[in-house]
């Protein structure tokens, strides 16, 4: 697989298959883990993190569940496809960061990546379409069981899995959520409920994760606690709040297209007819007013798209999707032109 | 003539037909004057305005340029109906304060019109298409000497027409340009014009007259000198100033055109995106939108709209011309709902 071959695929966690899909695009579940005996990526010499590197590698080549995925070394991206797996949610904007001795393994449906050498040696995450933890719990739970008869793990009976960050130790697990709550917004109950959320050990985060600003209603919304208790408990207790609040989305739904009927419309037709005119727009536009569209679909008010047309245009109008695209670098203005044309030809 | 013929006419004015039609909406001039020997309207009674009613419609059913117009008492028409002819610009708001005694004389294509007992006895004016300060003037100025064969002025050898407020003794004469100024805002440079404006004794106001703030860059600019000079000059000099303004609107444009006509492009367009796709939708936001069509249309980036099609919008949309097409009276948020229809239809 070359990387260029996931640009014109729909990542399959995009494709709204899943559980409650009008509310949750989807569902991640990653697990942190480090080699037994060596010292964590940060604390690494080369050569130690050239050996976590080979030995990584030959876990995944033995991997029935990795069998067709590819083993990416950061160090021989170029920086545009580097960015374009972010864009991807592949991998952290983290895994960047001083590229040598890291790699990336990517398979082809986009269902699994692990980025080797990043705060941990291993980080594996799966990402599911809609609400399913259960599926994606199920999931990383058997690739790590498969990691695991190729790699020692460090790991302490009293502790669980060690982890570079404390916050990690334990279970190592992190479970989250994208949802899209436009309509909590829109009758302000959001900040009532992130409150509840925060109270009960639930973090809320932006599009792009942790420190980045939410825009058009998405939210990235992740359990904290890894510790102390098995990792079922913790996703079933995740699961639960989370039932609450996608209830909750949904009522508000229910009371916007009751209440606000002629409002909403005017709202989604209007972001609709300026996606479907400009000839100039920002990434952050893009997504604000995309919202809207999500919204209208799900809520029946525009009949004449589909959710593929919108999460296609949601993923290929990020920057370096559009340069890959385009086959060339871009600058920020050429960007705001092209992206404008490929919504234009989307709508169409 | 009924009102109501008016509702599906356009005005004459409105055709943009005439000189530099693309900057200048519209010229209008309009004379001031008074019967002689008969108190100003505010300090007449009763009797003498009913009188002075009596005396201008003898004149005008005298008249050979006002043969087919109609004599409306401001009295016997509705609410709704004056607000309809305040918005076709036939009348000033004032004149349906104490509508007794107060009448409205209206030639059918809607170039000469005449208020009897606002401020003055008589206000009569003429619109015309584009800047046509002379075809004004000249139609005007026969109009006056025809209702003054039937109408003694009041008249002083040393001041000239006598008339309620000092600043209209003289002539009595105001002509004004209704100008559509875009590339002046937004190239910045309309404070720095204005300026100029003030300092020649030129005045600038907002699309309805005195008060009213300018929006969708429109602007009623009208010459303040009143006495001490003949009306041809003080035409002669208004004409010169302004075809200043109008070359400089223009060179604005081709500059705009020229350096960003992508930027131009976008906000154009996405004026058009909104109109075309909202449900909901306030008078001055229609104003400010219709501006940009306007401008679009007049630089070639709006093919498929003609300027008849905006034209049309621009009236048709107001309150109570949206009122009247609905023959019933309608709150402000049906109204909102009642524009963005006939806009979407419009513009089909």
């Amino acid at each position: 697989m070359k990387l260029s071959e996931l640009l014109n695929r729909t990542s399959e966690w995009l494709k709204s298959t899943g559980p409650n899909a009008d509310i949750v695009i989807s569902t991640r579940i990653r697990l942190a883990r480090n080699l037994d005996k060596v010292p964590f990526t940060n604390w690494a010499n080369k050569k130690q993190k050239e050996q976590i590197l080979v030995q990584v590698k030959e876990a995944v080549d033995k991997s029935v569940l990795l069998k067709e995925a590819e083993f990416f070394k950061m160090a021989e991206l170029s920086e545009l496809d580097r960015q374009f797996l972010i864009e991807r949610h592949l991998m952290s904007p983290e895994h960047t960061y001083e590229p040598e001795h890291k790699a990336l393994v990517v398979e082809p449906r986009e269902i699994i990546s692990i980025m080797v050498n990043e705060e941990d040696h291993i980080r594996m995450q799966t990402v599911q379409s809609g609400f399913n933890l259960r599926d994606a719990w199920s999931l990383i739970d058997k690739l790590d069981t498969e990691l695991n008869q190729a790699l020692n793990y460090a790991y302490s009976v009293k502790l669980g899995y060690l982890t570079a960050c404390p916050t990690n130790v334990g279970t190592g697990m992190r479970a989250s959520l994208m949802l899209h709550l436009p309509a909590l917004v829109l009758t302000k109950q959001i900040n009532k409920v992130f409150h509840a959320l925060a109270k009960l050990g639930i973090a809320v985060r932006g599009l792009y994760g942790e420190g980045t600003e939410a825009i058009g209603n998405f939210f990235q919304i992740s359990n904290q606690v890894t510790l102390g208790r098995p990792e079922e408990d913790i996703i079933g207790n995740f699961e639960r709040i989370m039932n609450q609040v996608i209830t909750r989305e949904a009522q508000a739904r229910r009371f916007l297209i009751m209440k606000d009927r002629d409002e909403l419309k005017d709202k989604i037709l209007r972001a609709y007819g300026t996606l479907k005119n400009a000839r100039i727009i920002t990434s952050n536009e893009t997504i604000n007013l995309m919202s809207n569209i999500r919204f209208g679909v799900h809520m029946d008010l525009l009949p004449d798209i589909s959710i593929k047309t919108v999460n296609e245009i949601f993923i290929m109008t990020q920057p370096a999707h559009l340069q890959k695209l385009e086959n060339k670098m871009l600058t920020a203005d050429q960007r705001d032109m092209k992206r404008a044309d490929l919504i234009r030809e989307k709508l169409k």
